[in-house]
């Protein structure tokens, strides 16, 4: 199917600078582009025209790090770091999963505001709930979104109505990998979910990298947020020299593959670990301001030129909506430059690209308007007025909101609000 | 008139915890606080009572420090530093107030704009133009908020555009001064408002304190800021020690009566002289991160008992919310702990001191609900919940719209959405 869309193109192809294409005709062939020029070939002419006139049209936006069912504690619990946030409130919410009735509200509740605040592809963490996990793997097929989403496995050092015992943790795993393998869909995905190396025994994480590399599977997972967190590590794995080390020891670090959430404090060696294992980074900054956890050095990872997107990750983030992690990550990145000049901020077309080709590009050939790119696209009315598409996408970012957001499509599909 | 409002009170009359009186009965006389209890007094029986079921009511927001004028740049040219900024973005736009339509819509926005997101008291920066300052004195008294507001002296260091006549600057001062005496408004009052050390002449500055004393007149201003705007400060005033000292050299610091914004950057000396004066600070935290201002020491300050307010400062702030701003606060304050460890962040009920008793002392008795103050108060309507009414306060902080404030008082008055 070919559908042309005509607007004003806004996009980076590369992270230093916006492209513009103002009154321009997109062409989109099943869901992916063809063509975007100010000038529409005759051989269209037959085909409707959907004309957005003065709005913008950006590409939808890439959320790699957040947890579906802490949606109902986003903005919950911030006067505590990470370890006694995650006994204190986040572990006796997901422990309400069981119940699946419980779960289908907050997934409900979780979904349609992932679509209203323009994500249109996520990576999500679950519960370590079978039953409540197809829940929500089966409302994402529902919705239009495109994601990653996995069961979280967990089999130690959690109250006993959330820990699993480990056989069942494999063998649940393996049931939604072959149902996933079986029944393939399009945009929603099964990905491997060890919560974080303190949740995950030896044992388990040995038999997770088996499945990642017998199935080719992706794989998320947390590191270096929090210095609490990363001494535990350290004290579970005495003879391992760092943690990014223990994923790797366990065949976790797949190439392309594995989303790695916060990653604050890694040492050299960890930065290059990651970087040779072409491992991706979800920087998740208002989580990391709202737990104390600090500053993602974002402007040292890009002059490496490693792989990076941006989380919400709620509910440690108390935002779903990528224009405010927008913003955020560039105030953080303003911040630690103050005390550390020669990282200059991140600018606002590095940000949008972070949030939209950066961890676009973990989905394959999306984030982008460029030929050959699945058309994944938000149109944003606003007050049209004598201003540049560049200002007005700026100021969109700062000072919007959902309602500016008139338009969603996933690879050329329309995707409606719920 | 005596008003009877019964709901779920939450406010902080220290800053270290919050005061919760649920189902109870507040009891107002002309528009101040007579009591607050669980029972109400027979003698109020033939009293209406303004129920508010199961709302919360907190004390309205006082906004320290903000440019009316610049509401319509929020979100515009964040890439620049604070002096490139004022002059590529803010001195260009300030200089179209000197044509009184462009003044009125802009001002009519701002006025709708801050009434709706909850804020009760403001201090506000207008243009350097008498006419304009006028018409926003005139739409501020119209409008219902307590605000004190004043023309910007300006006459150096600016394009010619924008920059005064000294003595023009003191007799269109001096006008604006005398009308305020000859009609006292209950709710809005003039301030004087130099720019900033670099755009006022010794002369003016020297007019200025005069009249500050002769009229018994608050001030505010901007301090410390950004170490550009320092250095300039040093050069333009080489024979006195430090910012701070400038202001004090001109008999601008009042007690209790001058706000000075920013104060990221203050010597020991200059903080010693700020907490000796009784000098307000207004803590802009999203316009410093905006801006690549740093990050104030507020746990310093607080520590050393000095008077503090939030300002959202518009515009080199981007929201106007003072819940967001109270969010950022905290979350500054947390990324400030990271390599501070001495100085622990800011709690939820510190923030909301900050944005309500504290900025609301310098208005008289405002921003708590003691017997006494002033009756200014928000009544938010969330989905009501099993859950604690400090964590349905959290919740909308973080997650609230303006959508959630369903009713505005400003000294008992209802104020009502434009």
């Amino acid at each position: 199917m070919i559908q042309v869309i005509k607007g004003n193109f806004i996009f980076t192809k590369e992270k230093e600078s916006f492209e513009v294409c103002e009154n321009s005709f997109m062409v989109v062939d099943n869901g992916v582009i063809v063509s975007l020029s100010k000038n529409l070939s005759e051989q269209y002419d037959r085909v409707t025209i959907e004309d957005f006139g003065d709005r913008l049209i950006i590409p939808g936006f890439v959320d790699l790090h957040l947890h579906a069912s802490q949606w109902p504690n986003r903005g919950v619990g911030y006067d505590e770091e990470l370890l006694p946030w995650l006994n204190k409130y986040t572990f006796p919410l997901e422990a309400t999963f069981k119940n699946l009735e419980i779960a289908d509200q907050h997934y409900s509740s979780f979904i349609q505001n992932l679509i209203n605040v323009g994500t249109t592809r996520a990576c999500i963490f679950a519960t370590r709930h079978l039953e409540a996990t197809r829940l929500l793997i089966s409302k994402l097929k529902d919705s239009g979104i495109g994601a990653f989403v996995g069961k979280v496995n967990m089999d130690r050092n959690a109250d006993e109505s959330l820990v699993e015992n480990t056989k069942d943790s494999i063998n649940e795993t393996l049931d939604l990998i072959n149902e996933d393998l079986s029944n393939p869909d399009p945009l929603v995905h099964y990905m491997l979910t060890p919560r974080f190396v303190p949740s995950v025994t030896p044992e388990l994480m040995t038999e997770l990298g088996k499945m990642a590399e017998k199935y080719d599977l992706p794989i998320q997972s947390h590191l270096d947020e929090n210095l609490d967190e990363i001494a535990w590590v350290n004290r579970l794995h005495p003879t391992i020299p760092s943690f990014a080390q223990v994923y790797e020891h366990f065949h976790l670090l797949r190439s392309y593959k594995t989303i790695m959430a916060h990653c604050i404090h890694m040492t050299d060696e960890e930065i290059r670990l990651l970087k040779d294992r072409h491992i991706y980074i979800a920087h998740c900054v208002a989580s990391n301001s709202n737990l104390s956890s600090g500053i993602m050095p974002l402007r040292k990872y890009l002059d490496n030129d490693m792989l990076i997107g941006l989380g919400s990750d709620i509910a440690g983030g108390h935002t779903l909506d990528m224009r405010e992690n927008m913003v955020l990550t560039i105030q953080a990145s303003k911040l630690y430059y103050t005390t550390h000049h020669e990282y200059k901020p991140i600018s606002l077309s590095e940000a949008f690209y972070l949030a939209t080709k950066g961890g676009g590009s973990f989905f394959g050939k999306v984030g982008s308007f460029e030929k050959g790119y699945e058309f994944d696209a938000l149109v944003i009315e606003d007050n049209p007025s004598d201003e540049s598409v560049i200002r007005r996408l700026e100021r969109f970012i700062y000072t919007g909101t959902p309602e500016n957001i008139v338009r969603r499509y996933v690879r050329g599909k329309r995707m409606e609000k719920q």
